[in-house]
C-alpha cells in the first residue's frame, strides 16, 4: 500500500508511506545496496542506527553466490543476513547484462556462465520471481533486459517489446505463486526514446504493478539524460503508486528526481566512494586523501551527527586512508551512507513543512559536484 | 603505580592493578594493537564497548606515518585518534630491524630508510623517548636492539650490552625530559641464552623502570622457547612491577605465561587471523571459510556475547568472507578481539575467586591447537 501524504506545489515531489508486511517505508528514501548480503563495511547495527528503513539485495549475486540451497537452509535472505526490515531485491537483469559472460538471450531467459566460477546458470522471467520470492523480498522486480545506453531506436524497441512480454509473464507467475504479501514492481525501458519510454510506461500500467521503476540508466550517465528518462516516464505512471530510479544518484541529482516525482532510491556511490577515501558533504565531494585534509582538525562536515564526525578529524581520517588502515574506510562508509539517508530525511522534512521548494534550490547550488560530473 | 591484588598459589600468576594518570588497568590484560593509529578494522566505539582498558601504538609507524609534525598538530596520539584512555607505545626498535631497510647500527643509534617512502631515518634510545612523549605515551618502551632468534650468543651478548647501555641513556632521557606521570618500562633481552636473560633482568633492575618486558620472542616461535623466555627472565624481576610479554601470544600461550608471572599482553593475532576469516573459540581455531561452516546456523561460538555471535551464524560469516566482503572480517576481527580481552577478564575473575589453576588446567585442555602451532 502506498499513501500520498503531502505533495510540493512547485514540482512533482511528493511525501508518502509505503507499507510492506515487514513495516513502513517513509518516502522519499534512500536504500542502501547490500549487493551480497550487506552492505559494503557498514554493519547492520549502524544501519539501524542511522534510521535506514529498507536496503537492496542483488538476486543475481546471490544466486550465484551463496546460492538458494544455502539461502533456504536458512530460512531466506532476512534471517541469513539478519536483518528484519524490509528488503527489496532487484530481478537480476541488470547483472546478468553487466557481469556475467557468454549470455545468450532468448524468448525464454537469458542462458549465462557465472562470473565467480564460469557455471552455467539460467534467469528468466519465471525463475526470476521464483528466486525473489526464496529469498523472502518484501519488494521484487521484474526480470528486464537492459540494453546499453547507447543502442539505436530499433534494437531498443525489439528490446523492449521482449521486456514486455516478460514483465507479463513476472505478473502470471507472481499472481500465481505469490501469497505473501510482498509486492512487484515494473521497471521502464525504452533507453534514450521519449516515445518507448512511453509505450513502456503504459504497457506496465495497463499489466497492473505495486511500483514502477526507471531503469536503464547508470550512475556514470549525463544528468540530462537521467533527468530525460524520468521526464519521459513519469507523466504516464499511475500518481498512486511509488516510482523508484534504479541505481541513481549523486545527492543533487537525487533531490532533482524527487521533484520529478521520485520516491525511491538506491545507489552504490556512497559506499563505493568512500573506499577511495572520498566524502560526500553539502558542498560536494571532498577527497580525504588530499594534502588540504592533513593538518584539518575539522570533520568531515561541521554538525553533522555521523559517529565518524562525532570522534574523528579530517586528518586522522586522511591518515587512515593513506596508511590503507580499513577503519579509514569504514567510517568514511558509514559517513556517506548517513549522508544520503540524512538528505533523503531532510527532503522529507522539507516536504511536511511546505519548504521543498527552498531546500531544493539551496541544496543544489551549495553541491559543487566534481569536474567530471559536469 | 602497580598493586597487586591477589597472588595464585599453584603458580605465579597474579591479579594486579596498573595505575596511570588516564586511568587503572586491571591486569592480567591483553592490549589490542593500534599499529598504525587504529586498531584494524575495529572502531574505537567497539574496542570501548568490549572493554578494552589500553591499546598500543607503534613508534616506528607513526614517527614514519603520518609523522611527528601531524600529530604535535593534532596534540599528541590520545587526541589525534580520539582515544582517551591509556596507550602503550612501544621504541620502535623491533620494527626498525623487521621492517625499514639499509639499517646501519652504531653506538648512537639506528640509521635507516623508511619502508613507506625510502626516505633517511634516525632513531636512537634519546630520540625514542622523545617521539614516545611527543605521542603522549602512558607507558613508553625503551629502546632496544632485536636480534633475530637464531643468533648465536656472542652476537647476542655484543647485542645484550648495546641495549642495556641504550637503556641507560633512555632512562637519562627519561628523568630529565618527562614530567607528566607516564611510565617508562626495561625490556629483557638476551634471545635463548638463559644466563643473558638473566644479566639482562638484573641490569634493567638496577637502572630501574616501571616495568619490565620480556622481548625478543615472535609470535611464530616455538611455544617452548617462549616459555623459557618468560621463565628466564621473571626470576630476576621484582614482584612489585608488572611484567609484558611483547607481541605474544595465542589464548592457551598467554594463559600459562600469566601462569609464569606476566600481567600484560599485546599480539595482532586476533585482527590478523580474522582478516584471513579465521576466529578464536574455546575449541582452538576455527576456519570459516571451510565447508564446515557452509549451512551452520549456530554463532562462532555459542554463548559469545560480541556482536557477532549475537546476531550472525557461521553460514552468513563464511559467505561473506568467500564473497570478500568486509563485513566479514570486521565481524571476526571484533569476536576475536572480544574474545582475547574475555579470556583476561576471565583469567582475573579466576584469580580473584581463587580458581586459576582449574581455570588454567580446563582452558589449555579444551584448546587444540592447530597443526602447525604444535
Amino acid at each position: 500500500m502506498f499513501q500520498l501524504l503531502a505533495h510540493d506545489p512547485s514540482s512533482k515531489a511528493r511525501r508518502g508511506r509505503l507499507t510492506t508486511p515487514r513495516g513502513a517505508i517513509e518516502t522519499p528514501e534512500f536504500m542502501p545496496v547490500g549487493t551480497q548480503g550487506s552492505v559494503k563495511a557498514v554493519f547492520a547495527r549502524d544501519l539501524h542506527e542511522l534510521g535506514t528503513q529498507i536496503i537492496l539485495g542483488n538476486t543475481y549475486h546471490l544466486f550465484i553466490r551463496p546460492g538458494l540451497d544455502v539461502i533456504n537452509h536458512f530460512g531466506g535472505l532476512h534471517k541469513f543476513v539478519s536483518w528484519e526490515k524490509p528488503m527489496l531485491t532487484d530481478s537480476g537483469g541488470f547483472q546478468v547484462f553487466s557481469l556475467a559472460k557468454l549470455r545468450k538471450i532468448t524468448e525464454e531467459g537469458v542462458s549465462f556462465q557465472s562470473h565467480v566460477d564460469g557455471a552455467a546458470c539460467f534467469i528468466g522471467p519465471e525463475t526470476s520471481m521464483e528466486i525473489q520470492t526464496a529469498l523472502g523480498s518484501d519488494i521484487a522486480m521484474v526480470f528486464d533486459e537492459c540494453p546499453h545506453a547507447g543502442c539505436g531506436y530499433d534494437y531498443a524497441a525489439t528490446s523492449l517489446a521482449l521486456t514486455l512480454r516478460w514483465a507479463k509473464r513476472c505478473r502470471a507467475w507472481w499472481d500465481e505463486h505469490h501469497n505473501l504479501g510482498a509486492q512487484v514492481f515494473g521497471i521502464v525501458q525504452g533507453s534514450t526514446h521519449a516515445a518507448l519510454r512511453r509505450e513502456s510506461a503504459e504497457a506496465l500500467v495497463q499489466i497492473g504493478f505495486d511500483g514502477y521503476a526507471v531503469g536503464g540508466v547508470s550512475v556514470g550517465e549525463s544528468e540530462a539524460e537521467m533527468m530525460r528518462a524520468v521526464e519521459n516516464s513519469e507523466p504516464f505512471l499511475p500518481a498512486d503508486k511509488p516510482r523508484y530510479t534504479m541505481g541513481l544518484g549523486t545527492p543533487p541529482q537525487m533531490v532533482e528526481m524527487v521533484a520529478r516525482g521520485v520516491d525511491l532510491f538506491d545507489c552504490v556511490l556512497p559506499t563505493r566512494i568512500a573506499r577511495n577515501g572520498t566524502a560526500f558533504t553539502e558542498h560536494g565531494t571532498l577527497p580525504l586523501k588530499n594534502t588540504a585534509s592533513k593538518m584539518n582538525t575539522g570533520p568531515i562536515e561541521e554538525g553533522c551527527v555521523c559517529y565518524a564526525c562525532r570522534h574523528f578529524s579530517q586528518g586522522y581520517l586522511r591518515h587512515l586512508l593513506k596508511a590503507e588502515e580499513l577503519v579509514g574506510l569504514m567510517l568514511v562508509s558509514l559517513h556517506n551512507t548517513h549522508f544520503y539517508l540524512n538528505l533523503m530525511r531532510r527532503v522529507r522534512a522539507a516536504l511536511e513543512a511546505g519548504t521543498f521548494a527552498e531546500f531544493r534550490k539551496t541544496f543544489v547550488e551549495n553541491y559543487v559536484p566534481p569536474q567530471r560530473d559536469a
